[in-house]
């Protein structure tokens, strides 16, 4: 399916590490003021906070909470840091619940310690144990593919095809996929695995940014929409005919775009979504 | 097939480029007395210097001359650089022929100003044009597949599977594929796709470093083999059992090891390579 242009902000979010120096207050508010419609909370706002009055604060600014950001990081060479892992993701089921997030983002986790193969098991794993609790709460749990740069130490999930596999595998209306282009535009196979995602129910959320060129930093240096090479409205199409109606997320971790005013760069981020 | 750690030097090739500060024939004279056996040489170590001569220099050291890097860049937006990328080609040809080196290592381009998949048929374009006088002059071509992470601006072919189809689609015996552990261990298709380019005669070179935790630079943090997660010796089991018996090249890109005694840094790979 071609898409046009993105005329409207009826699904544009934010995610709040996006303007990283916002307390969660500030993001709201800010957002509000600028017509964003959803947020996606990262934990770290949350911290000394009443989660449930934050959640209902964020309503009242008429933001959707679409997901909480982040649980993972499942593999682990110890057995004692795995089971730390898992309390700590049961925590964010805690705390998707009270706030109000319908998903958790899972950065799945890998240790260079060990081989692929085994922290993929170890986070199909992580996940059938975190699962029956994040039901319980309905709290839904999103495999976010990650680039290959990050197989060392983030995911060893790094292709949708991957991701496919394991939440196919795992077989639960509660276990899906986040599709980040940034991590996976470079990926021939890419529209072939965002149609089997949808076909099988488990697109659930859709992030972007840019891809800048030259990249500086392997973390950090995220472009807004249009300042890179990723073909976004192609590949939002895809996700579109695959029967993705959400949001549109945007995550954009950038040392160049934090240093500036983030108010500037709130205007900046709706200016580039409108049309990308 | 599992192979057992590396016993002896007899396949030991290494880039020029891994000893940056050397020149040529600081290279060709060290690598002799660390025992290496073979070296692949990068362009610039060429600059000013009479090239049939200098490969016969390499050659009295005992050295087999394996590669002459790099060629390729092939696309780009601009009709007239695509034109100045094929006569650079051109060039290369000659200087591996001159120099007697069997093959080029092609880092195949990629341009941010257009898709992929135009600058993947303007690859496979490049390709083919160079090819009739790299035939004429006894030089093969070997395409390297390079990490995703390269895919905005060094090469829009970024795995194995990629460049099997290409390799395969052009058709000639002068035509195959440099295989880079860097580049290609997180592959989750890596051996299945290992296996088919043997199978179809297209393996030619193999390289050799490893992927550092953090990384903290996308280009020159490279390890020494067993400084990082990447499992060199099953990838090289899977590398011989599809049939290749060439030389294991050390490539190491690293601002690191760059910046210690050269000759260390040599002990150092000769240490690391034996048991990897």
């Amino acid at each position: 399916m071609s898409v046009g242009p993105i005329q409207d902000l009826s699904k544009l979010c934010i995610h709040t590490i996006t303007t990283k120096s916002w307390s969660l207050e500030e993001a709201g508010e800010n957002y509000e003021k600028a017509g964003v419609k959803g947020i996606s909370v990262w934990r770290q706002y949350l911290e000394g906070r009443n989660i449930a009055a934050s959640g209902d604060r964020l309503r009242a600014h008429g933001l959707g909470i679409v997901s909480l950001v982040r649980g993972g990081f499942f593999p682990s060479i110890s057995s004692e840091t795995r089971k730390k892992a898992i309390d700590d993701n049961l925590k964010a089921v805690d705390e998707a619940a009270a706030l109000g997030a319908e998903m958790i983002v899972l950065v799945c986790g890998a240790d260079p310690g060990q081989s692929l193969e085994v922290s993929r098991s170890q986070i199909q794993e992580g996940i059938e144990k975190v699962l029956p609790y994040a039901i319980d709460n309905g709290v839904k749990l999103a495999i976010e593919p990650l680039h290959p740069m990050y197989a060392d130490t983030r995911s060893a999930v790094n292709t949708m095809e991957q991701a496919n596999d394991m939440a196919e595998a795992i077989g639960s209306d509660h276990v899906g996929i986040a599709a980040d282009v940034y991590h996976l535009w470079w990926d021939p196979h890419l529209e072939k695995e965002i149609k089997r995602c949808g076909a099988n129910g488990n697109l659930m959320a859709f992030h972007i940014c840019d891809w800048v060129s030259p990249t500086v930093d392997m973390l950090n240096d995220r472009g807004l929409m249009g300042e890179g090479c990723i073909p976004i409205q192609k590949i939002r199409g895809w996700v579109e005919e695959a029967g993705f109606s959400g949001y549109n997320e945007v995550e954009i971790f950038s040392d160049r775009h934090w240093a500036t005013d983030q108010h500037d760069f709130l205007n900046k981020i709706v200016k580039s979504y409108k049309g990308c």
